[in-house]
């Protein structure tokens, strides 16, 4: 692990999630949870979306981290019940924002640590 | 850009938020967010989760797409209010599903591509 | 308004927003939301759905008391959407907890006031 | 039952969840979700609110009344909590859409049929 970026991570998942797409929905909830259908995969994403929500006004980091990381996830799962994946969603964020090598820099430069 | 791996893309969007977190909240729509206070930034959390699953309810992957990335935005702008940030919510991730470069190279042999 | 009941008033707002339903869209907030359509009418549920939450968190009755207003309002809607009405879901309701005169006289009497 | 008007029912429900409020949390589902506490009664509106836009999307009638009424006796729930009930929010909508018997005469008489 030691080598990999951080920000590997999202990529990585889309990759764990697509290989255990197929899997034996018993033993991967992946599986089950595109077996039983988009619904249920969009009832997660408000679940989720409600219990970031709560969290954050419990202003308790370990919980703050632990729902957005449900919600994000069970985001992923939506976005490759579609065919799609994180980098769809991180290129449209790029794009929109106007982030690049370059203006990262600045914005790191002018004081908000970062790296 | 060219150098850029799409995947910094959430590091250079903490450090965009940081950077304008202090900014004149007439220009930056993250100033005006984060000035307007935590409730405002959950209502629009719970906002673009439902026009999330709305999206995914109508197929459109350019919705999708679009929506997600306003859900993972706002999410940002939730941690930055918390003094947290992407890489936190990355590192959960990366515990939970053990994904390590090495599993990570696993799961792509395993047949889904990547890159 | 004096010798009307209290409870009279989610039947008498299906009336109004039918009656409202092909008004001016320009004067008419039900007959507005209703030509935007369905998804506009699901993004309000969603957005007083979590305003109610937060209000809830607020503590603040007065707050509670409203944004609970606006989520049953919108509802409203969505059922005339449908073709639906309050009626529908109290006959639900009832049917589920098996209120009746009876019960309910019975569950005033044993302590939480009413009337 | 004969001689009760369905839309008592709110009101009958506020009674119920009163009674029912320090019953054995083993036999009462309201019991038992009043003592999980707060944040459990706001996940269940989250959840209810999710199910009934998917409901709205489904089309399907039976399903969106079942999950509206889900989502209002979650309603009810959150206000009891707060000492509040059905009356508060019926009060509310009749005060801020006029809603008087007149008006909901008049309204009824304008073709949208009524009792």
């Amino acid at each position: 692990m030691a080598e990999m970026r951080v920000d590997d991570v999202l990529r990585s998942l889309d990759a764990v999630i697509a290989a255990r797409r197929d899997a034996d929905s018993g033993v991967s909830y992946v599986a089950s949870l595109l077996r039983r259908g988009e619904d249920k995969i969009l009832e997660k994403i408000g679940e989720e979306a409600v219990e970031t929500i709560l969290a954050s006004k419990s202003g308790d980091a370990r919980a703050i981290v632990h729902e957005t990381a449900d919600l994000w996830f069970h985001c992923l799962v939506m976005l490759a019940f579609h065919g799609l994946g994180s980098e769809d969603v991180l290129g449209e964020l790029q794009r929109r924002f106007g982030v690049s090598g370059h203006e990262e820099k600045a914005a790191r430069t002018s004081g908000e640590g970062g790296s």
